[in-house]
């Protein structure tokens, strides 16, 4: 018998009682024990009893979980830095393992948490606090373990790709989708981590310390959101066979990393050009695999639950075989963050300037003397006075290009910069 | 130390060997002691001085690998049943651990395998026997262990989705697509075991054994190919708003499983719709984590030997903890086989029939009387003699529909049934 004490019963909680309960016997068969919900804190014990738990399996007390010492695995699913962080190190240091789906906790408080599970011999998982239901995290540890994985590009926030892709698929406006997406569930009341990038960063940060076998945290991840994608940016981005993405990128650049989230051009030939909704992807590239691409459901109770006792098994197999702690910490290297302004990319640039002789040539000198070559420029006139101005770059430097764009905007025959989105997954070898 | 007999350094083998030498600190650092390659078994020696390796890492006698007590795992990449059957069963005896690529083998002797390999506590891993370098095998056992698994669909076969594809995207016929893939050394000189549907029948025996945790075997799986698939159908398709894909499908159906390969019609909205090339995918849909899809290159020298080496990082890992077969053979469960008469699907059937009044509603008459409801008819005039009718049916029992189809070939007015293709990957919850 392996007993749980879980922490929370929300949203992933109930998920995660209701399939340990209902696919219990095959459970306990590739388990090699039966696994069982010894305790669960939870506020409010309603939601532990609406999905059947009983009086005595609730509580409102740590205490309860912590000193009972019958509880082998503690599994957090209350979410947010404290006193999740206190619990989680609580319990391994009485020698309990540990489940988790909390990326804003690793994310930030990683290296404290996996350097506690070490002193204490104990496992410490959290495949589902990266893209949901979608196995990532044990493959990158495992089946992909011997390549050198040079870049993890993912679609890892469902609510902004369901913005982003109701925005391309009907043509409607970026306030509009938000408000249709918080309606329907699909976005917070208050959506800022999601449309500003900070969960997309927390997630990558995760997936590029893995990768790179080097920590990143949430502070080494440049974050831009998706809300200055207008549908103009959509639609030119179409016109010239993109389609626009939140990806959250990590890269091995000369032996430093790159971790970055923002919106990006991707070519329609893409894998990820096909992920849409509310729908997650990981694509990774390793020395010796290749491109593969994981896809499925990022979020929600079950897909979520999915992952979480999926590693509640693997932790039962350590303990039935006394191979605990055997997949700890894999930052194993020391390697250092690349700033953003050392990016080499190619750059979308929508601008509104004047519209009159000469002023092409004026903005490509600018760009000129910046070391920023043009590969591509579409002129649309928007009224007798202005034009609208769309640019591809060629691969120049971010900084060359940040460069050139102060001086731009310094100049009265530009009236705005309007967007600037990185192109992505372009140059693949895709045969 | 851990020491590595390799049976065969052909394609695979010599991948293995490369990659393991290549990323070897970072290997070591993962499994916990250093990876090294102690015997190779090969017939052309210069395979093996090649890539680098020295004579006295050379035999041609499999004695010296089986009697060589330092050696810890045998990687068994010759391929084929005899001699590679025995090889593995006596290394096991021997308490030698296993990894192998060869799904000709785990598809008709799995049982066998796993007993001995239990018997014998030891590990056996053959992730790379299914898709290649796609993680998929490892991830079914944990990541997804909590799911009851309703179905897996894969596109498992490099050559066949390469035909398909181009003839797809490039509207050629299937014979000259089968020659230039030859020539380009995607197809086979003998290209039967691919083109006929056996190479992914044997890889959907093994993933059907492990998703839905009975034993399935090449015997079980019912399998046509994609030679009698034409551009016709395949311009038909894309009318309908399909594409043409040889699918390898299993489902639990009322506790029995289905397992087939055959060309199947998928709707373009489908994630296996964009999967191209030599690309493999394996689209999973699990009872907690719904749909999801792994996607990338399943064959080839690299890609497989990731996989190959990952197996061996993992086994590593076992023996520094002492938990070797922690993860064994998951067929807890004896479910029965469900015959293909009994498949309920859609079908799309293209006929050429007499042109003249009357004709269509004999023929729906015959489909009519034998429980085949049509959903829609498309009518092409040939000559001023014969017209093409392509149908689509309801979802229609499999023997209703092969009962129809025989009492239609006997009728004057039916020429030919000149294809019959299931549809698939329809209906699906894709929110
Ligand atoms: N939801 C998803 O799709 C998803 C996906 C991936 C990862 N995650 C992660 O999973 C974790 C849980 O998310 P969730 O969506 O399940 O959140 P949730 O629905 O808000 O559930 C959290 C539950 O924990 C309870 N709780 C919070 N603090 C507590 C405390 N100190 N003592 C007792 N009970 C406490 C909450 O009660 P009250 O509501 O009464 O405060 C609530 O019932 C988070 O780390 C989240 O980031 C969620
Ligand atoms: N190639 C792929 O992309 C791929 C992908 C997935 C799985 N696999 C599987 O991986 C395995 C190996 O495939 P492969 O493509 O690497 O085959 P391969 O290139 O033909 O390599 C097999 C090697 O083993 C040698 N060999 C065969 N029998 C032997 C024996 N009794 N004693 C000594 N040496 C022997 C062969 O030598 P000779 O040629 O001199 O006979 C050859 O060098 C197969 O099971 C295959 O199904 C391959």
């Amino acid at each position: 018998m392996i007993n749980i004490g879980l922490l929370g019963c929300g949203t992933v909680g109930s998920g995660v009682v209701k399939i340990l309960e209902k696919n219990k016997t095959d459970i306990a068969k590739k388990t090699g024990s039966e696994i069982r919900i010894r305790q669960v804190l939870e506020k409010d014990p309603d939601k532990c009893y609406k999905i059947g738990l009983q009086s005595d399996q609730v509580t409102s007390h740590f205490e309860n979980i912590i000193n009972d010492d019958a509880i082998d695995i503690v599994v957090e699913l209350i979410g947010g830095i404290e006193p999740a962080c206190s619990f989680i190190i609580e319990a391994m240091k009485k020698g309990k393992h540990v489940v988790t789906a909390n990326k804003d906790l690793i994310a930030v408080k990683g290296q404290e948490l996996f350097a506690t599970a070490e002193e204490n011999n104990v496992d410490f998982y959290f495949e589902a606090s990266v893209a949901g239901g979608i196995p990532i995290i044990y493959p990158l540890k495992q089946s992909l373990a011997a390549n050198q994985i040079q870049e993890v590009i993912g679609i890892l926030n469902g609510t902004t790709n369901y913005i982003l892709s109701k925005m391309t698929r009907e043509g409607r406006d970026y306030e509009e989708v938000l408000r249709e997406a918080q309606e329907l569930g699909y976005a917070e009341s208050d959506p800022g981590a999601d449309v500003e990038g900070l969960d997309a960063a927390r997630k990558i940060a995760i997936l590029s310390s893995i990768a790179f076998n080097s920590r990143v945290t949430l502070d080494d991840v440049y974050v831009e959101g998706i809300t200055a994608i207008t549908l103009r940016d959509i639609q030119y981005a179409k016109e010239l066979g993109y389609v626009v993405k939140l990806l959250a990128i990590a890269k091995e650049v000369e032996g430093k990393i790159q971790a970055r989230v923002h919106p990006a051009f991707i070519p329609l030939s893409h894998p990820l050009a096909f992920v849409n909704d509310v729908y997650n992807a990981v694509f990774v590239n390793g020395d010796a695999v290749g491109e593969i691409m994981h896809y499925g459901r990022g979020a929600g109770e079950m897909p979520t639950a999915s992952a979480v006792a999926g590693d509640i098994i693997e932790i039962g197999r350590n303990m039935h075989y006394h191979s605990n702690a055997r997949i700890g910490c894999t930052c194993f290297k020391e390697k250092g963050i690349l700033n953003i302004s050392e990016l080499n990319a190619k750059y979308y640039i929508r601008m509104t300037v004047k519209d009159r002789p000469g002023v092409l040539a004026g903005i490509a000198g600018v760009f000129g003397n910046n070391n920023v070559s043009i590969a591509q420029v579409l002129q649309k006139t928007n009224n007798q006075e202005m034009a609208e101005l769309i640019m591809i770059t060629h691969t120049v430097r971010e900084k060359d290009l940040q460069d050139a764009l102060t001086v731009l905007k310094g100049m009265s025959i530009v009236f705005a910069v309007n967007n600037v989105i990185r192109l992505e997954g372009i140059d693949r070898d895709n045969g």
